[in-house]
């Protein structure tokens, strides 16, 4: 253990990574260097400074991540309509790699040859963060606490705290929460607690960025997207920054009651796991980008992205942002979005996403040959039987030498 | 044309099939026999018979055919989560094979050579009536009049009605609806009219089966619903037959506004094409049988449906339901549900379908070892560690090579 | 058909289309420009201009297309190890998508409205040359004269022929081949004659690029092919161009046996034909870069493509070179071969391509890791054990929870 | 480490296995089962009894598991036409699940609680053992010696024989073999020595199980297989088992320098090796499938198969035979070999399998339609027009609204 030098420590100020930071400190008497980053967690960061200065951290980083999340982690991702399991739109996953690329910067920038993250043995996300920290930095060393000490409850936590000096009013809140929540732009999510029957339906209370569907608004909300590559570049004619459209899409979404899930998973280690989710903003943008290809991608580009996408989420969902087959699928899928252009109109209400409109310069869909009125010779129904004859063919031949599809 | 001796015609009843009817006996010169089919379109279908008598029609088949209908396609599709282009559930697309296999039944039972339908040549339909018709009877010819005749203006049909004192009162309804429309109970479609401009919104008189969210009940409806090997034979308690099953689900999911969905989806032939759909019960059942499925599927069978299951739905959209690959994909899809047994509990609230418990006896979620408290040793966390080494080996070689993922 | 002005006739300076142009220009009353490509099929092409001008064509082209070929179709083709249904190397279906480019270009040259080849309207290579120019000029005309004329027999065409004093002897060669043929740098190929029965075993004195095994050298010939970014640049240390790669391949694989292949395969019009091909150069080169490949790829993206391998086969199988969906596939590939770099030494030897060693400045093969002797701390084997446990971790669960995988 | 009482050992009767058996009862206190297969590897297996009775052993299981091995394991796999990596047919990866099986068994009919095994901490076969037996038994105990003892060299193991009186004469040879091999009636496979230097060409004398292509006969061997869904049950008339079949083709395959392979692949565990193997009746066997299935498979079918087998054969590859996505995948593959019977002819030369004939009651091909003759109307050349037209028209709308696929 001695062998490491300096750790740099994914640091959110909380409670429990300031046991880290002294634990490892103690534990392998090297220096610790915070990293404090804001995602979008709706919480200040610039508090995290005192906290580390108080536990003696001397190189202490804090930084606004919330452009780059979005603009080169979110964004990407939802060019592929992005769903894991059906379900969950990632909004954990995709901030993990970020997070670890900082740690290596950061680590090659002071020195340090280990990182350390605050994640348990059990999740998926000591998974995201180690393998995005080992694909950059191939010799790094990682400390993770949670699979390595045996402060393995509450008590044992706080009797640490008071043996060490560390403030345990760190929580403003009376009392912890009962569950175990992430929170970044794209969304937040509770495991734990009660959530840990599956039949055990989730309090109202539970829910913190969004109304219920019961309490929103009455009326419903217009909003008109405008696309460029298939990302968002502005909202009602506003043109507005990558941040900016998610931060915007959060408040009116959760404002509808839009973007909450309530889920079981398949964790990469192997084991199922019960999740709540909000990601009001997100869940406007899978419906939003939908409806934008629906017009601007050929048939069998988007039917070769809904094949790939499982792979493409799962990869992101296990924790391979940072490996080449993630990058290869992102070529094809950016490859697929040059003609993503034009603009969705969306009615938002208590929990709908409706889609009320898409246009586009780049349109595909042609009203002379779709329509049902004279179509002036545009399409000719003759073709069609010719086209299901040939078609038919290998199932005629099939059937005349005796197979039948009805055994 | 003259070596057509007998034709099955799919017979509404309607306006169209009933020109469709004496136009094939006056062309052909033959024998004319009418299949009408209660698939749960909402309409007696008993009225045809005579109008068929009408027409001249001798031999007429009515059938009821709403259990075979959900019981042998309804309910093995949403086995498989089906979703064509990651909105429509395919509920035109599914009533047709049945529809196919029940003409070529007809024919070979009234010695017929041929078969009829009224479905356009610029559509899907014609593509699966006549795959369906192909795979099943080799050799049987196919009368598609609206790609053969020149009837091709409401003006011109009116005026052969008159010339054939075909009853144009057929339609009760003052007016003709502006919408292409086509039900069954599964669900209801419209298509053309101001539809055929993607960025007209869908008015609201033009729904049918759902209320709007807006006018839904302010209170929501729980239900509770039973799966056996992957279908739903209960609700709230009571077994129901699987018409019972989806007639039950369409009536509460559309008093609570559920199942809307407007889309421009990519016809077979080769067009985009705008549709609006109501779904009510598919929409529930879907939902529904993700959650059942959540906790009884391993993670790796749950992965690959996902990755197989565009496939599927794009056979079903374009057809091939009689086909031999749509039968190898059963095959496996059947396999998976041996164990997807259990029950889901629903909120549905003014077009909200949400999940608020799910149970089973074949349950895999093991609460012993994702608890986030004491496991007992359950789970040993420090597996993990060399989980993912392992994992990360491949792409550390590739960085210490001097490949970065960061370019 | 009298609006068609100008065609663009694909023109062997055989019979066949000798007798097309003839008929096109009289059944047309228009313009015929004649257009004749070296592809290596290994006939001259310059005779093809004085029997177009003796056919009273008046714009003649005549190109060597054997580099861009090579570049630009087969190259890229190769670089996804591209076999169709396990056999077959797609040596007729790489050529088309150029001929229809072309064919294209020269309509847009000289203001012609319509293209024309001479495809039977049973086969493949129709449906090649058609979705080409329709993707590439989507106006155009299409004239496939095997498809619309009545010339159905051998008779009916020299009929023709004396008629019109097209001379017969066009073909050297006492008699015609009793085999169907088509030819280019990446095969030759033969259909028709007792081939039509699958049981018959092909004659020897079919094959025309190679030699037998049994009459290859009994001395083994040894290369060593340089890659750069997943194509051949050298042989034996001398670079070559791609055609001139392929020509030497050709020769050298053709001496020794290699490349022969007898097959039944799956029509995309729907039936199934049976095929013999020679292709010598291209059998090397797909197991020289599968070796090259499995020495510079990572897992997961080389699995990948391997995955998509047959989609992309079947892409260009069919006939949609160039659709969206092949240009997607081929962004994803080509960003696979950034780091294909490096040597393959191969054994040649009566029909055998054997692989004598691979190595590359991009290797990721880690001696080191992989040794079987003392690796120095180089790979921890208690990793495994973690490794394994999590990754078991699922049927674990499954099978505590009494689900049994011997049922 | 106390709380084991009895532990399962594949036990090869081979120096290392010997070790690990003596190891285990000293290290763990605890009595040790042997269990020896003969699978084909061409050495005897009674031998191991006296060998294992002289370290003390009281249960010893000894078991001829060939038909077992390729009528349950071998044949099912071959089915799917199964290959890794576009070239390895899977040999030692196929015989481990089998072996796990029998472990489980014995343990379960023993009342052992452990499981241990020869393989070390760096291969795949760790995984493939381990991976079934907690399958198979959730709560079962392994040990892996390689991976926690410290012998990790031959002096330390020789010294550890002299130790304990273990007889080091085991090995007949004079000296060891410099590959790491393993056997069984699929394949024999080589690894270590100069093979970890991708570059070096394998040495003529390592191959034990054919011949080379040069010193085969000169004359070709002609084989008729009768094929009864999908697997071989017949051999030039002459009814066999599968055993019969394998060793058949293994003895005439070897005979004509047939099936040896040297590749560089990647292992589950994370780093590439570099491995020869003679797989002589497997590569004859994979030829003969496809040919068979050449003609009995619809395309579709055989097309699905294609783009699913690269996943199976991971499956298999990386250790999960008995998981439920494998089982999931062979009721797919194994419903599509119901129509695949009928005979193949080959003929074997010089390391070349060649197909010169195929036939079956189930075939597909239609030669009426196929035919390059006069068909009688059994294909309406005409079709093709509107199947192209149509095929074409998303391309078509594409490029007149300016989408050009030559950017």
């Amino acid at each position: 253990m001695s062998d490491i030098k300096k750790v740099v420590l994914a640091y959110s100020g909380g409670l429990d990574t300031s046991v880290i930071a002294k634990w490892i400190s103690e534990t392998y008497n090297c220096e610790v260097v915070t990293f404090t980053a804001d995602l979008g967690q709706g919480e200040e960061v610039e508090p995290a400074r005192a906290k580390a200065q108080a536990l003696g951290i001397k190189e202490i980083y804090i930084e606004d991540l919330r452009e780059e999340f979005v603009r080169d982690y979110v964004f990407p991702m939802f060019r592929a309509n992005t769903i894991y399991e059906g379900e969950y739109l990632l909004g954990t996953s995709i901030a993990r790699p970020l997070i670890a690329k900082r740690l290596v910067e950061i680590a090659n920038e002071t020195g340090a040859d280990a990182i350390s993250h605050g994640a348990t043995g059990k999740g998926n996300d000591q998974v995201r963060f180690e393998l995005g920290a080992y694909a950059l930095k191939p010799g790094v060393k990682v400390i993770a606490p949670w699979r390595e000490w045996d402060l393995n409850s509450r008590e044992k936590l706080m009797a640490y705290c008071e043996d060490h000096n560390i403030p345990v009013d760190f929580n403003k809140k009376g009392k912890k929460s009962p569950y175990s929540m992430d929170a970044n732009l794209l969304h937040i999510s509770y495991e734990g607690g009660i959530l840990e029957d599956p039949w055990a339906e989730a309090e109202e209370e539970m829910w913190r960025w969004s109304v219920s569907p019961e309490t929103a608004p009455d009326q419903p909300t217009y909003l008109e997207l405008t696309y460029e590559k298939g990302d968002i570049v502005a909202i009602d004619g506003k043109p507005m920054t990558p941040a900016e459209v998610l931060t915007y899409l959060n408040k009116v979404g959760g404002d509808n009651g839009i973007g909450r899930l309530d889920i079981v998973e398949n964790r990469y280690v192997g084991m199922k796991s019960r999740g709540c989710y909000e990601t009001p903003g997100g869940t406007i943008m899978l419906k939003a980008h939908r409806a934008i290809e629906s017009i601007t991608l050929d048939r069998e580009v988007a039917h070769l992205k809904d094949e790939l996408m499982p792979k493409y989420a799962e990869v992101i969902y296990n924790g391979y942002w940072w490996s080449p087959e993630r990058r290869m699928l992102q070529e094809m899928i950016d490859a697929s979005q040059e003609t993503v252009n034009g603009k969705v109109r969306l009615k938002l209400y208590k929990g709908n996403v409706i889609v009320a409109g898409r246009q586009s310069d780049d349109s595909l869909f042609d009203e002379s040959i779709a329509t049902f009125e004279d179509d002036a010779g545009a399409y000719d129904q003759k073709d069609a039987e010719g086209f299901i004859k040939l078609n038919a063919l290998r199932m005629r031949i099939a059937a005349s030498k005796g197979r039948s599809p009805l055994k």
